[in-house]
């Protein structure tokens, strides 16, 4: 029985799948943070292209990937489906255990699936220079390779907490020639408003995000872009779940449930997506499983309404499930995935019940991680082991029905630049924060009402 | 044209290439360091298991690759084979360039191909400890997470001065379970002695090897390993050279010339030793090219003569070029290969001038790291980057001849733990040293003279 399932680079998909033209409900539109009227498409122009801005608003249910876009995706696509064969002798389960990785793509995670596109159509609209934000440095990293490769100068803000925990994530960003500063900075009204209130703050991703909106909206020829929430996002993410549709077809197998970790949402919806028309069309019963932090847990405790994506009220005002655009997740955190809202593709699956949600403390999650690097070898990335946690116990309670469940992990990354994270964890130091209800009521208090 | 040449893993090899059977010149034997007669199999048994001992001392031209190893080389085995289609377009090159990535194994080089069945031979005979010493990591690394998959304890002394730098080393060999400490250290006597006399030291490999070699020598049931220049190590790693054959038959090409980076020896012998039947039989035309830094030049500055392999004496004496078992060099190189000798094998080979020898200076090497990362994305680790340098000024110079050379680059590892050393790099920190002709004239007449 093989350990890996591959695909030639051939067979890596030609058409993004996009859900939103299998919704149940319709999504309900991004209103205009000052008007609070429906955005049309030209708001958005002054700081995405066109050719994203038309993917954000799409409701065609496959759209084609450009073959420049495939040229660099083959770099490290199609990415291994590996068979747990490993893990499941450790846990003596009679489940199948299997873990789509995109550790493999040069900067370690799934982001550059998005990252490429995204530097791709601003390059194509003569677009030179990018701002974005990071929280752990994902993103950061994906887009500074992508934006190199499309010889596009890229800056980087980077919440504070983990600038100073990651020092290498700058320095691989300044490899692929990013420029990556601390958020909050001195470089936009958005960070020298925070500094004077809060000079030693760490910051948050709704802070950063502000700062990359400004920078974008003040620079000339400067665009911005998101590694997760938006629509488009999560579209070029579904690469994911095509590939693992084929790789599964060559096993004979298919998932009983899919887990994988949610931040803003984008490597999750990119892996389950694909599977939505088969749950609601022809019935597959498959379960899919969006896996949040306890101490950030949108989707389970957040209330379903219009938010707005960033601190400085910057952003439209997108329909999600959110914990208030001003909500930080106490910095003892070490799992990243702190976002305050998620992208409402996702959530409008999750209301409509055909997603699930759960969320998980971070001890048990690093418990999981290292029984992981401990038998498939594999370091994975704190986020991604929000997934591993609840994939385990499930092989486990497998043990005693008999159950040979099929279990899906999307492994979205490895932790290489994370280890200061375990060095807590095995030093004792990572709190399991209960849910942090007082800071939620405060946070929903300045939810605009509609 | 693709991107990614991909062996299905039923086509991992089964057999080990073993080059001692195609020597030109037979092989030196390893002497006694007391006695300075032959060593005897017996001799080694005290740090190592049968199994290894038979495979150090065989001449057999194939070795079978038990299933037990085979079964954890799957996890990331083949490797990819990469035609660098962006790199040669950016440098306009009518050559082409080839890449075989060992980073793709979860410690991030080649250095388990060697881990597993060392680990797997342990096993096999009831060792429950191994010792073993590494310089910037990548060897612990690799050795750590082949212990814990075969449940077996593991202490790894780790050269000072890598340690401080390379924090995270540290971190993720505790991830696998495996203990490391920085060396020398004040658990064996070899440690306590050099501290004595020098307390500041930043250590050295071969100061290192002493301590694990005396801890395996001292210690229950525990056994010694080593990550290169023994004759078994390099067995391991042609499953390197192997699969690349299988890969460039593939796509219907043949190697004019083959760069890789040589430190003690592991990953380029690996890489070229399945080419050498194929250059003294079949009277191929191929380059093999053995790239060391400037700062510690072995292979091109040299003696060829019998050393030890350790600081303190305590190895056999080895056949070898050496700068002198005391050498060590200056602390400010970031590049690794370090170590002040070289394989036996690959220097018969290279005194037998089957294999060329070439040194570099490491802002050279960095620069064509960058090069490389900006254009293929990967971000390699230093050590393989000198690999990187030659290759790319091979490519330059084609472009004047016209040739379409073929130009494969074994990238041993990546660099997502050496970030330091680039940081050192773009802040101009880097010194070129020149050839430390002083400091190797002083080790080499420590050298035993015969």
């Amino acid at each position: 029985m093989k350990t890996k399932i591959l695909l030639d680079e051939e067979e890596m998909p030609k058409r993004w799948y996009n859900v939103a033209a299998d919704l149940l409900t319709p999504l309900d539109p991004p209103l205009h943070p000052q008007t609070g009227e429906p955005l049309k498409p030209e708001d958005l122009e002054m700081i995405f292209p066109k050719g994203l801005i038309r993917q954000e608003m799409s409701t065609e249910r496959w759209i084609d990937i450009p073959d420049e876009v495939r040229e660099i995706l083959r770099l490290w696509r199609p990415t291994p489906l590996f068979r747990a064969h490993r893990l499941e002798e450790h846990l003596k389960t009679p489940a199948r255990i299997y873990y789509k990785y995109e550790g493999v793509s040069p900067a370690g995670s799934h982001k550059p699936n998005t990252a490429v596109p995204q530097a791709y159509y601003n390059m194509k609209e003569g677009v030179e220079r990018i701002a974005t934000e990071t929280g752990a440095g994902q993103w950061g990293s994906a887009l500074s390779m992508a934006t190199c490769l499309f010889d596009i100068q890229c800056r980087v803000y980077m919440v504070r907490a983990s600038f100073d925990q990651k020092p290498y994530r700058k320095s691989i960003m300044q490899v692929w020639g990013a420029e990556c500063v601390a958020s909050p900075s001195e470089l936009t009204n958005a960070g020298r408003m925070i500094l004077k209130d809060h000079p030693h703050t760490g910051g948050s991703l709704g802070i950063a995000i502000s700062e990359a909106v400004e920078d974008a909206a003040t620079h000339e020829n400067t665009n911005y872009a998101l590694g997760s929430v938006l629509n488009h996002v999560l579209l070029h993410q579904t690469v994911e779940g095509l590939e693992l549709q084929k790789q599964m077809a060559m096993v004979e197998d298919y998932p009983d449930v899919i887990y994988g970790c949610v931040g803003g949402g984008s490597n999750f919806p990119g892996m389950v997506f694909p599977y939505v028309p088969e749950k609601l069309k022809e019935k597959k019963e498959i379960r899919m499983v969006a896996c949040e932090p306890s101490a950030c847990p949108t989707l389970t405790k957040g209330l379903f309404t219009y938010d707005f994506g960033d601190t400085a009220r910057l952003t439209p005002l997108l329909k999600m499930y959110t914990l208030g655009h001003d909500f930080i997740p106490p910095s003892i955190h070490a799992g990243g995935l702190r976002y305050h809202g998620d992208a409402p593709l996702l959530c409008n699956l999750v209301h409509d019940r055909v997603i699930e949600a759960q969320s998980f403390h971070q001890n048990e999650v690093f418990k999981a991680a290292v029984t992981f690097a401990r038998t498939e070898g594999i370091l994975p990335a704190p986020e991604a082991s929000h997934a591993l946690k609840p994939a385990i116990d499930d092989a486990i309670a497998c043990k005693k029905t008999g159950e040979e469940k099929t279990i899906v992990i999307s492994l979205s990354g490895h932790g290489h630049f994370d280890l200061s994270s375990y060095d807590a964890y095995f030093a004792g130091n990572l709190v399991d924060y209960e849910y942090p209800e007082e800071l939620v009521k405060q946070s929903l208090a300045n939810v605009p009402k509609f």
